[in-house]
């Protein structure tokens, strides 16, 4: 079993960003601006606004936070993002979510100039990762391709089963699986709380991505000997030992499941780290201008 | 076995869509108005743009041919798409594929105003399905969807198994057929020319979608007693013995095939009518602006 170090690739991605991110001053160019917009004091939300804003400092990035009171009004923050929308020294932001109930988080993420959502949630950009065209991938997915890339796990022909449907994991992973491309060409198959099978197809997967936000959901019977494990939950489980008063927990059961793997993602420390990390991929794309003019 | 009769079922929605157009006019309402623009005298789009056109009659549309010869320009294509794009007149319009090598078809997809975008191709309307927002769903998988929802068959639990990843017709199935919806809630997979396991995830399919393009693909053997089969192939197989010099054959063997199914469609008269039927369901929404204002 070999575990899949997410805190330490993250770390090497965002080395290589901050390298090159000095070349691109050193050669005189602009050096690559994200914003993020922060509604309310969400304990979870100021933890991973903070971890990003820290994260824009190693690669080399300018940051901004613009932070709102909740009751900030739907038509406020709207009028922002299209300010920032017009504002040529930002290269691309983010609107954290969630975001307090009287706000429509679809017509937040809608009015975003799709050129800018480095979050690669308007729908243009998960139409055209649908479709195979270039734009910003949503940064869990992205980061999952990472791994498998960066310990080079066969994914040609193999069988993948991710576990949950969600628009911001289950399904664009399920998309970037079978995509003509590596990683990519498996084949893909999506389970949830409705699928009758979801044990049988989990036994048969050679990578098995759990998305279900179920903390401890998958068990060693559920795995077949020799699979890759991704791990995407994070669920903030009550543990009162721990000063934070929680103990971030995955889909996984670990101690079970690892014995029988080849490759498999810790929780903490696996999916997480990257994350943040592939929003500063596509802050990077966004600063160079890479994918949109 | 039951035949699912796609003929029968694309004249009653006709019949559908010709009563409400019918009371829209009485009510003094504007006639929903498509139009479609052919580039060349490919066979097949003659074909299709004829059976368009007649059936934008039997609905009670106006509609619309725009020709162009195989030499416009791709500047020329795309201002007169612009122009259907500014047209008050016309609610809806498509351009038929394939183009002529030298016109990107990407780009005049993209020209096209999404919310005229009855083909459903343009990157919007793709990533709003995705996300399961209102939308124009392309023409093949919504009429799969309405020959599900007509002949009533379960979905929610089943193991769906989806043969192609095209972006017209396997990815757009596999991510309705997985959406919380009836017809939806299925367990999906999508298999390929990569997928190792092929024929055992067809084996296991409760509903089985072939869309290789590959005449006789889905042998007996591949197929679990009870099954529902849903053939999507239309390869032009030449037979000297017909007018035309060629015979539409589908992915799947039938003769072999239909015995052990409970439902199963034929090629021609099963996914094909309904096709046509699904861009009209579009074109009416169009005329009601029920989507987009």
């Amino acid at each position: 079993m070999r575990l899949i170090d997410g805190k330490a690739i993250s770390e090497q991605v965002k080395q290589e960003i901050a390298k090159e991110v000095a070349e691109m001053v050193g050669r005189g160019e602009k050096r690559p601006h994200l914003a993020a917009i922060l509604v309310g004091h969400d304990g979870g939300s100021e933890t991973y606004v903070a971890a990003k804003v820290k994260a824009c400092e190693a690669c080399g990035f300018k940051s901004s936070l613009i932070r709102y009171e909740a009751d900030v009004t739907e038509e406020e923050l709207l009028a922002r993002v299209r300010e920032l929308n017009e504002d040529e020294e930002v290269d691309g932001f983010i609107v954290q979510l969630p975001l307090p109930k009287h706000i429509s988080e679809q017509k937040v993420i809608e009015t975003i100039d799709y050129r800018k959502d480095v979050d690669g949630f308007h729908p243009i950009n998960v139409g055209r990762m649908a479709i195979g065209l270039p734009c910003y991938i949503s940064a869990t997915p992205n980061g999952i391709l990472e791994l498998l890339k960066r310990y080079e796990i066969e994914t040609s022909g193999k069988k993948c089963v991710v576990l949950g449907r969600s628009n911001i994991v289950g399904k664009p992973m399920a998309s970037l699986m079978m995509r003509k491309a590596y990683p990519g060409d498996a084949t893909v198959t999506v389970c949830h709380s409705r699928s009758c099978d979801l044990v049988k197809e989990c036994q048969e997967a050679d990578i098995l991505i759990a998305a279900m936000g179920q903390p401890g959901f998958v068990k060693a019977e559920m795995v077949k000997e020799g699979a890759v494990v991704i791990d995407v939950g994070t669920t903030r489980v009550p543990d009162a030992t721990r000063k934070s008063g929680f103990k971030l927990t995955g889909d996984v059961k670990f101690d079970e499941v690892a014995p029988k793997c080849s490759y498999i993602t810790p929780v903490p420390g696996g999916v997480g780290p990257m994350t943040i990390v592939s929003l500063m991929k596509n802050a990077l794309l966004a600063g160079k201008k890479a994918i949109y003019k």
